[in-house]
């Protein structure tokens, strides 16, 4: 092969501009397990063939991390970007009920970026894949002239009737959430200020970091909430509650009342948010990137949905509010009821609250 | 809704920025058609979901144009880039046999950019998804600190039995190719030169340029052959030729034997490429972007793939070369024979040939 490079040595300090596509392929394919056997075609081919699960429909979200946004290299280890690279898409589809399948993956990467880190990353998403039983079937690789830019499309199955949307919430459903809030916001706040993160490891902060950079797709409830068909609506909270509630009410057609005291924020975060003088609700209510989900709750099936928060291991789920026939989003503080503030909006930096994406 | 911004206003020079997410994305809804009704739930929920087609595996390509390495704003119009994301994908789907169904898009869009463009560049894609029956059913838009990042997932459709790899090849197949080759390397090396296109309207580098921006992907005939069985192999020449060769001999565990006077090379291209002092078989051998197919053939199938030429509405084949079952790759000219020269490596720029991406 004339107009191929030598043989890339793997020392290092070999970047992935020294290894060169076909090589990179090459190592990533080489750390992916043997693919489950309704994958027909995998890694390596024009594009991946996979067979869909016998009477359910396809579900499709794609995800899409870029430096300078939504990280920092600096302070965000490779393996962990890996690793959340894919638990945003999975977080898509515990939302909508769906069990995960297959994932592929689209790598725009500067040239300088090491080889080692590349293969931290892929090590860092095959972990969580293989957790929950995604297979890896195909991906991308192109040079970035700037950013690490992280794609991906994860692909789920859900039965026929089993779909979880935004839209089915009706007045009088009550609004659940699943384990606590605030922390990833809090955890790159404290990233922004201390990019060493010298001061994580002898705080309770290392929580909030460590939810920011890793965070838990709740697959399990989302499959447990598509098969029992408990929920009316779900939406996952990568935006924020405040966002997260607007959607499902505005999909619904309805309102909601949010109990102020209920919200779930988490005790690391909180004292973070009151060290630094900022409003625990309310930058809660505004931050992204914690990835739980929000889930409407018709009153008869709420003993449907107690079993699932029981089957949920560990993952505490909580009532903080119900949606309402008035169109209004309300929240009610022991001061009074006020509009509920938004979530976050890409695009606009207020520049007044940390923020997480 | 107190944090969100004034209601844009969508005069001519506002940008993504000012526009916001939110309302960015109900302009690219509102430029959506109705979803096919196999669509379950379309843009604007978690996710997507999709009804497979009966008795048919699901086939999955990503595929991702950056600026700066795939392209500059400053020459290509922001229509052609929404063909060619797009375009780019279904000829990896036609390269398997797949009838596409559906597209996700993900927007990594600079706040700067005109808002007009982003307009045009959901227009380009959709002109394009509606000759193929194509539904973009979801996406991602996220701020870029840089370059345009433009990323898609296309999925299609292929009876089981009905896949075409790379690897299906063997000795003594034929290898044809779709259309000519080399035209989009010599229209990206013309804007190249003059990036405001002053001289591609007067020379017979317009229809050049035109391949380059806007590719017309082989589906029509990348279906026949998925149906009608008569090809053993394919790939498609998104990285040139030379490398189309390699993949699909190397999957297929056979070498392959080129004939350099029967190569398609563009007429167009190749007077540029003369006038310029490149040799025009190496230069089209390496060049990427053409996004024609590399099939091999049986020769007992031989009368199977002319009837699918004949209802391939005006796009020429040509036989090209042989599968052999000595693994060398052959250049076989007029001086003799040499070996094959490789195609397009991403991370690596020779510098000494116009590369198309």
């Amino acid at each position: 092969m004339p107009s191929s490079p030598p043989h890339p040595t793997q020392d290092a300090g070999a970047t992935v501009g020294d290894v060169g596509e076909a090589a990179l392929i090459n190592r990533i394919r080489r750390r992916v397990p043997p693919a489950p056997d309704w994958v027909a075609t995998g890694i390596g081919d024009d594009a991946a063939v996979v067979e869909p699960a016998r009477g359910t429909l396809d579900v499709v979200t794609t995800d899409t991390l870029v430096e300078g946004i939504h990280f920092e290299r600096s302070f965000f280890p490779a393996a962990d970007l890996g690793h959340k690279t894919l638990a945003v898409n999975l977080s898509d589809l515990a939302a909508m009920g769906a069990t995960p399948r297959v994932a592929v993956l689209s790598l725009v990467l500067p040239a300088g970026m090491a080889a080692a880190d590349l293969d931290s990353l892929v090590d860092g998403m095959l972990a969580l894949a293989t957790r929950h039983r995604v297979a890896l079937v195909g991906g991308n690789i192109t040079r970035s002239p700037g950013p690490l830019v992280l794609g991906m499309t994860a692909i789920g199955a859900v039965r026929r009737r089993r779909v979880l949307t935004r839209g089915g919430g009706r007045p009088g459903d009550e609004l659940w959430v699943t384990g606590t809030l605030g922390a990833a916001t809090a955890g790159l706040a404290c990233l922004r200020l201390e990019p060493t993160g010298s001061a994580v490891g002898h705080t309770d902060l290392a929580g909030c970091v460590e939810r920011y950079r890793r965070p838990d797709p709740r697959v399990r409830i989302g499959m447990l909430l598509g098969r029992n068909r408990a929920a009316s609506a779900a939406v996952d909270l990568s935006d924020g509650l405040g966002d997260g509630v607007r959607q499902l009410a505005l999909a619904s057609g309805v309102g909601a009342i949010l109990d102020a005291s209920a919200v779930p924020i988490d005790e690391g975060a909180r004292r973070w948010f009151q060290t630094h003088d900022l409003d625990s609700l309310d930058t809660t209510l505004a931050g992204g990137d914690d990835y739980e989900l929000l889930v409407a709750v018709p009153r008869a099936h709420r003993r449907r949905f107690a079993a699932i928060s029981r089957l949920a291991r560990g993952v505490p789920t909580t009532r903080i509010g119900v949606l309402t026939k008035d169109p209004s989003l309300v929240l009610r503080t022991a001061d009074g009821e006020r509009a509920l503030p938004g979530g976050y909006q890409h695009f606009q930096e207020t520049g007044d609250t940390p923020q997480a994406r």
